[in-house]
């Protein structure tokens, strides 16, 4: 399985992904998850995969080939962050059309998504986008300023309940790590390293990007300060008065 | 969809269930889902259902003909859990032979789970059952304390961080509110009322059982707490030091 998150707020643009693969839970491998493809100074673009891993690496192959061998259209050339999704989800259709036929004898699933983040010189703000196996797209908003793909419900809950557009970034880095912890806690096949990139919006070149490995001090001390607080809460939270229903 | 669960612990057992059925987005309406078969003094016998409602009704049909026509086998002449379930297992296949063939003409799913929790005299402590639609079942254990049905994966991780075989009743409800409360925040396919029932451990007849309505005072002020609390342990909680990692 596979869980990746983007935030994008007034502030800039957050992207996380697990790094765990299995194939039937006795094939367990790790991949990289979140791609960097920017261009520092004119435009910043983050890709994270989900599904299919055949089908993933070769839609990255042929982003990576149309960058190498400079066609028209590329991850460099297009004028906006939607022009991009509408490349990258054109790629999806022509590796799906591809391989789909041949998987679908076998029964196995060719499904894949991807997130789309970053900006392009000359956007107002940076932008996220979700694509879909079948290459159309949606648009993360003011009003839902996350997306996610892969194993999404057991890290929703707290984006839910802690995001908004306003969200600082630091913010917005620290939701992601516990949404993605939350996911690694309540499913094994989501797990380390985790990696993570901050982007604040309009300087077109990446922040941070960091890779945080299983055992990582600040992941364990996450979890911990987590969980006491949890339970603190927890604890102080009135019972419920059962004669009240009576 | 639906949401209900089961807590077994050393100190008794907690069932809760949502009451939101829906057949597509435009036709959503309420049905009870944990029913009460005990007989005080003798048994606790507590079901909930999800999954396809004629499948359930219609089991829980039969379950109730057996009773009134005191049938050899009914849910009050078995022996123990373990056999309740086996018998409830019996007619959930009967009620799948009947259907299944006919839903599946057009494509329906006639899938449903349901749970079984209570404890018969003579019994040294009170159990928890998983039923499928094959009619087979799991036992929750010390180690796994709790069961979930329907849409389970919002509200799992508060279970997985708060619960244990030695968690104490009043606290078994509080959490399995607050997983409810999560589902129906992040999924509105589940809804109030919001049914519970605590049992202490070798009564034999239930201690409390409750049925939480839209805006019940108790519910609102749990969901503001939690949100608040939440945020508070967000908010101390360390950011990363993005420096460390380079």
């Amino acid at each position: 399985m596979t869980y990746c998150l983007g935030i994008v707020t007034r502030h800039g643009l957050v992207m996380a992904a697990d790094s765990r693969t299995n194939a039937g839970v006795d094939y367990i491998s790790t991949y990289q998850k979140l791609f960097n493809f920017s261009a520092p100074g004119d435009r910043v673009i983050l890709l994270c995969s989900s599904g299919n891993l055949s089908i993933t690496q070769s839609v990255l192959n042929v982003l990576e080939q149309d960058l190498r061998q400079r066609e028209a259209e590329n991850l460099h050339s297009t004028a906006t962050l939607y022009d991009t999704a509408r490349y990258v989800g054109n790629k999806m259709r022509q590796i799906q059309q591809q391989e789909r036929g041949w998987l679908e004898k076998d029964g196995i699933d060719s499904k894949c998504t991807l997130l789309l983040g970053g900006q392009i010189q000359g956007e107002a703000s940076p932008s996220l986008f979700m694509i879909y196996s079948q290459g159309n797209f949606i648009q993360a908003t003011t009003e839902t300023p996350f997306l996610q793909i892969g194993e999404t419900k057991y890290g929703k809950p707290i984006l839910d309940r802690t995001l908004s557009y306003e969200t600082a970034l630091a913010d917005a880095a620290k939701v992601a790590l516990l949404s993605i912890d939350s996911t690694m806690k309540s499913n094994i096949s989501v797990g380390p390293p985790i990696d993570l990139v901050l982007y604040e919006a309009n300087r077109l070149s990446i922040q941070h990007q960091v890779r945080l490995r299983s055992g990582d001090p600040y992941l364990l001390k996450m979890r911990q300060l987590w969980e006491i607080a949890l339970r603190g809460a927890f604890e102080q939270m009135p019972s419920l008065d059962w004669d009240r229903y009576k």
